[in-house]
């Protein structure tokens, strides 16, 4: 059938509120280019802790599995920062990656020209940046074995990383496939100077890019890659790193771009499915206020689009009306410079409901 | 006896250029102050690669443990970056870490006035920004077992990531006394959220907190720590964190103060022996030429002079000559916003020299 079925998992804090404008969105591409979608809501993250007793409860995850995409709003909270392991919203996270097998997250860090003065960077030195990271997202420290022991110098804890050559494989692949249809730079980041793994990585990309000679790559070091990012972050096109690198990676890339909530991002695995979230958390400080900004969670509707769906057109017309609203002004309380004419989250989705 | 020894280890690239001159300013300090040192210079790195067939030559080692303080200039190249591991300048400086003791690296991360500019900041966030890096430096997945094996899904190359409690703890009460002589403010970084070893540091960091009731404690996930050094890095003060995300961290904090030129850092153990060097490296696409900038090291021995001498008058005194010889304007080519009116490594020394 042409119908798409969409997962909402709208999350907590401000999840719900910006995940709701995001499915307006939804509904008037319907109305204007002809695309079904069916969408289903499941409970995800504190909210499935605090009403089922787990973050990812058993029927959240069949849903996502028998949907074409996954629309996530946010996860988290200070309510449940305590609570153990089992029972916190990471946990629901980690694990619906590693069941989804969604290998591979993508965060575009763009400069929104009207948010330009929001980065920390000078403007000539953000100038013309526009990146990507692709983080491998279900191998590495994240999910090798951890456990303690004890020893003579006390307790001892231990997390394992560990990567197998078709891990690197994939993600490499996909980095260079990405690469391609940039401006074919690709930045492999490591620490093959200490680590095994990083070792292991190093060769399988070499390996690969022998595939894709079209393709520029280089190496650079983790540590390094922090400071050039810094130094000179419109030099980097597809960058593509292990999980823990990454994580720390593509928010330090995000933040440099002064947009940080106006970014998507997308986790993918093998085929055409994917999860699409925003960039931000779930803000429980501005939570349930209605002045949190929906914009990058409907940017993530116009990736699901692009690459799940290939939509192109309504892709295009969404990140369009984004534009539209954003040059006539208007600004969420985030992005306002002057506060008193911030609009509210419904607002905002209005608006570019009516560019679309 | 009042002899103060101190090993050289000048290294590789612009190594040797810039200890040369930091060993003129021992010399002058001993002129001005009474104090007396005994220099022994080591082979270490790639020169040692090279002249005894590997990194840390045991005669080195035994130099640096005959000595009170190690003084390091730099490391590594192009020359020995492909080479098997035993025989690499890096294996060298984790070998010497190790065998030395050297569990926490300090790296102060401060902006010079003069520097601002060179920053890819805007001068109004940066302004203020004055942090100490507390790296835990002979632990984690730095040390821990490496190897590689056969899986169905080809070789597996794996990291292990280790700390006990006393590891924490050591490197920890360090964090907590250093906090106490500034503005008694300390960031704990971790990944606890998925991390075993994250949750141990954590739970240790806070049981010693109770001895320092009069620092204030808080805990910064790793990635958003990454954010928000570059959000507001004039609000941290002394950052402690692990080997990996130290090195990560450290190197950013650095890179955005826009002065890594001009910083320095320690190694320290038990006791009062340091390793002290530049936090910048080898630099050897201008080694030989005469142009780098000895400052980073020179401010180096101003330091062991504060960590483990107790020679905060001397130190001190190169602290206001390095000033006073960039007010004047003098500038070496990585700093000079003229690069023609740029000095050279030697004449940079001698007006610091002379300044004293
Ligand atoms: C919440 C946490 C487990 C997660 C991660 O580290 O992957 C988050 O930081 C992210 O980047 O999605
Ligand atoms: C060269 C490398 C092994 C080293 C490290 O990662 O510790 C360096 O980056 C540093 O920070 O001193």
């Amino acid at each position: 059938s042409d119908v798409k079925k969409i997962a909402v998992i709208a999350g907590d804090g401000i999840g719900p509120e910006v995940v709701a404008e995001a499915e307006k969105v939804l509904k008037k591409t319907e109305e204007l280019f002809g695309h079904r979608f069916e969408t289903e809501h499941g409970l995800f993250g504190g909210i499935a802790i605090d009403e089922k007793g787990t973050p990812l409860p058993q029927e959240t995850l069949e849903l996502c599995q028998r949907a074409d995409a996954v629309l996530l709003g946010a996860v988290g909270g200070p309510k449940w920062d305590n609570n153990p392991k089992e029972l916190r919203p990471e946990t629901g996270l980690l694990g619906i990656r590693k069941a989804l097998g969604l290998f591979s997250n993508i965060r575009p860090a763009v400069v929104f020209d009207c948010l330009k003065d929001a980065s920390t960077l000078k403007p000539e030195v953000l100038d013309g940046t526009d990146l990507i990271v692709v983080r491998e997202l279900t191998g590495g420290i994240y999910f090798g074995e951890k456990f303690r022991r004890e020893t003579e110098n006390g307790q001892e804890a231990v997390d394992t990383c560990a990567y197998n050559v078709s891990e690197v494989e994939r993600i490499a692949r996909q980095a260079f496939e990405i690469a391609r249809t940039r401006s074919k730079k690709l930045a492999s980041v490591d620490k093959a100077n200490v680590l095994e793994t990083s070792r292991l990585w190093r060769e399988t990309v070499i390996r690969i890019s022998a595939d894709y000679p079209d393709v520029e790559l280089e190496h650079v070091l983790v540590d390094n890659c922090a400071m050039q990012l810094l130094r000179r972050p419109s030099s980097f096109d597809v960058i593509v790193t292990e999980n823990m690198f990454g994580d720390i990676l593509s928010d330090e890339a995000a933040m440099l771009t002064g947009s940080i909530g106006m970014l998507s991002s997308a986790s993918l695995g093998e085929g055409s499915f994917g999860l699409y979230e925003p960039v931000h958390g779930s803000a429980p400080d501005i939570a349930g206020q209605g002045i949190s900004n929906p914009i990058a969670t409907i940017l993530s509707v116009a990736l699901m689009f692009r690459l799940t769906f290939g939509y192109h057109e309504a892709a295009d017309a969404i990140e369009r009306a984004v534009k539209e609203v954003l040059d006539a002004g208007h600004r969420t309380g985030d992005i306002a410079v002057d506060k008193l004419k911030a609009i509210g989250t419904k607002e905002m989705g209005d608006l570019i409901v009516a560019a679309i």
